[in-house]
C-alpha cells in the first residue's frame, strides 16, 4: 500500500492495551481505523467507547465479534441469539459497519448438523441486523480451527451461506491466514465481489509456532499478502485493512514500537 | 470394523521400535500388515528388511514416503527426482503395492509455481513407477501444512491430478485427519473411486496438543471415521486400513499395550 489511509488495528494485536491507550497510540501514529472486541468495550463501558471514538476522530472499523451459532441445546441457542444481538446494538452504537462472525465449532460431534446451524443461526440474526443497519460478515477460519472455532473452514462455504440469502447486509471477511492456503481463493474472491465487509492481514510464519497465538507480521512468512490484496481491490473492495496479528512475541514489545512496525510493514508488505 | 483383517499399523505410530520390534509385535498381535518408513528400512538394510517379511508372513502395505516435489533449483528437483526412484525401487523390494506421496511445501514462497512443479515432478517419476509396477498415492495433507509438508492440500486437487494423468498406478491416500473438515470430503471420496490406493484412520482431538505430534488415536476426537470409512468403502476401497498416529503420549507407551489400545480402538471406532 502507498499510504495508511486504510489502516485498521485489530485491537488484538495489541492485547495488552485497552481502548483509551490503543485509541491514543492511533493518534499518536495517525492510524485512522480500529476494530473494537466486546470484553474491551465491556472493560470501559459502552458509552465511554462511544465518546472516546468521538473525541479521538478514530473510526471503529468492525466490532468482534459474533457468531458461534452451533449449541446443542435450545436453551444454548437462544442464549447465543441474545449475546448476538447485544454484539449487533454494540457495533451500531460505536458506528462499527460490520460486526465479524466467528461461527462456531462442532456441536454434540457432528460437523454437518453444526453447519447447518450456522445457516439457521444467520437466518435468525439477520433480520435483527438489517434493522440495526449493521453488516454481518463471516469470517471463515483456517480448517485448523474446524472442531472448536468455526466449522466454515472455505470462502466458498462462506459465498455459499451469503448467496442463500440474497442480503445486501450479509457478506464475508477475508482474512489471508485463513484462505492463503485455498487452491480456489481467487476464484472465491471474485465470487464473493459486493459482499466482502473487511480485509484482513498478517502473514504464516513457517514453522507455526503456536496454532491460536502464531501468526506473524507481514513480510515474515510465506503468505502473497499484495497478489490476495489484488483480488480483493479487483473484486471491488475500498474499505479498511485491518491488521490482526496473534502473536505472543509482538505482545512482549512496547505498543507504541508496534504500531510503528505494522504501518512499515502496511506500506512495504501489503 | 468387525474384524482386524485389514488393519495396518504405519511404523511412525510406534515410533521408538525398529523394524524386527514391530514385526514381532505384529505376529504376537495377530495383525497383517505395516507400513514401512524408508529411514527405518535404512536402519537394518533393505535385504534384512525383506528377509524379516518374508519370514514373519506380515506384508507391507505401503513405504513411507516419496514426493517433496518443489525446489528452488533444477539441480535439486533433479536430486529428489533421484531419491523418488530409490523410494520406488524400496517399494517394489518390500513389495508394497503403494509409495505414499507427500507433495512437499512452498519453495520460492511461490505456493502456485510450487503446485506446478508438484504435476511436473508427478509426470516425470511415474513412468519410472509403472516400470516398477508400484502405485504412486498422492496423499492430500491438512492445509496446515502448506507451507512446509505439501502444497496439495485437498482430496479435489488429488482428484484434479490424478485426473490429468489417468494412469491406474496414480491414485489418492485418504488419511482422515488430513481431509475431515473439508465439506467437500463425501463427493471428493466419491470422484477418487477405483483410485484410492490407501485409507489412513486415527483422531483429531480438542484442542489439538501440537501441530506436528498431536494426532489423537480413534475414538478419542471430533472426526467421524466410521463415516468416511463408509464413504471409502461405497467407493470401492477394499485395501488396508492404516492406523497413522503422531503422538507424543503414545509414544511413551509400552509397544504391545499400544498395539492392544489400537486393536480394540480399531474394532470399536473404525
Amino acid at each position: 500500500m502507498n499510504s495508511i489511509a486504510r489502516l485498521s488495528i485489530n485491537q488484538q494485536t495489541l492485547r495488552n492495551w485497552k481502548i483509551p491507550e490503543l485509541l491514543e497510540g492511533c493518534v499518536a501514529e495517525q492510524i485512522p481505523f480500529v476494530s473494537l472486541w466486546r470484553d474491551k468495550i465491556a472493560e470501559i463501558g459502552l458509552d465511554e467507547t462511544v465518546d472516546q471514538l468521538r473525541s479521538t476522530g478514530i473510526k471503529a472499523a468492525s466490532v468482534c465479534r459474533g457468531g458461534f451459532f452451533p449449541a446443542v441445546t435450545t436453551t444454548q441457542q437462544r442464549k447465543n441469539f441474545e449475546e448476538n444481538c447485544r454484539a449487533v446494538d454494540e457495533a451500531a452504537a460505536v458506528g462499527a459497519g460490520v460486526l465479524v462472525l466467528v461461527c462456531g465449532g462442532i456441536a454434540d460431534r457432528d460437523i454437518d448438523r453444526s453447519r447447518t446451524m450456522v445457516i439457521e443461526g444467520i437466518e435468525r440474526l439477520l433480520p435483527y441486523a438489517e434493522q440495526a443497519g449493521v453488516k454481518l460478515g463471516v469470517e471463515p477460519l483456517h480448517p485448523m480451527f474446524a472442531a472448536d472455532r468455526s466449522v466454515i473452514v472455505s470462502l466458498s462455504e462462506a459465498n455459499g451461506i451469503i448467496e442463500t440469502f440474497r442480503s445486501r447486509y450479509l457478506g464475508v471477511v477475508i482474512d489471508v491466514y485463513h484462505v492463503w492456503w485455498d487452491p480456489a481463493v481467487s476464484s472465491e474472491i471474485a465470487r464473493a465481489s459486493g459482499h466482502i465487509f473487511g480485509f484482513h492481514v498478517n502473514d504464516w510464519i513457517v514453522p507455526v509456532p503456536d496454532i491460536l497465538n502464531g501468526r506473524g507480521m507481514m513480510g515474515d512468512g510465506v503468505i502473497r499478502i499484495q497478489r490476495l490484496r489484488e483480488l480483493v481491490t479487483t473484486a471491488g473492495y475500498t474499505g479498511p485493512i485491518e491488521v490482526e496479528i496473534f502473536n505472543e512475541e509482538l505482545w512482549r514489545m512496547p505498543g507504541i514500537k508496534l504500531l510503528q512496525l505494522i504501518k512499515e510493514r502496511f506500506l512495504k508488505s501489503v
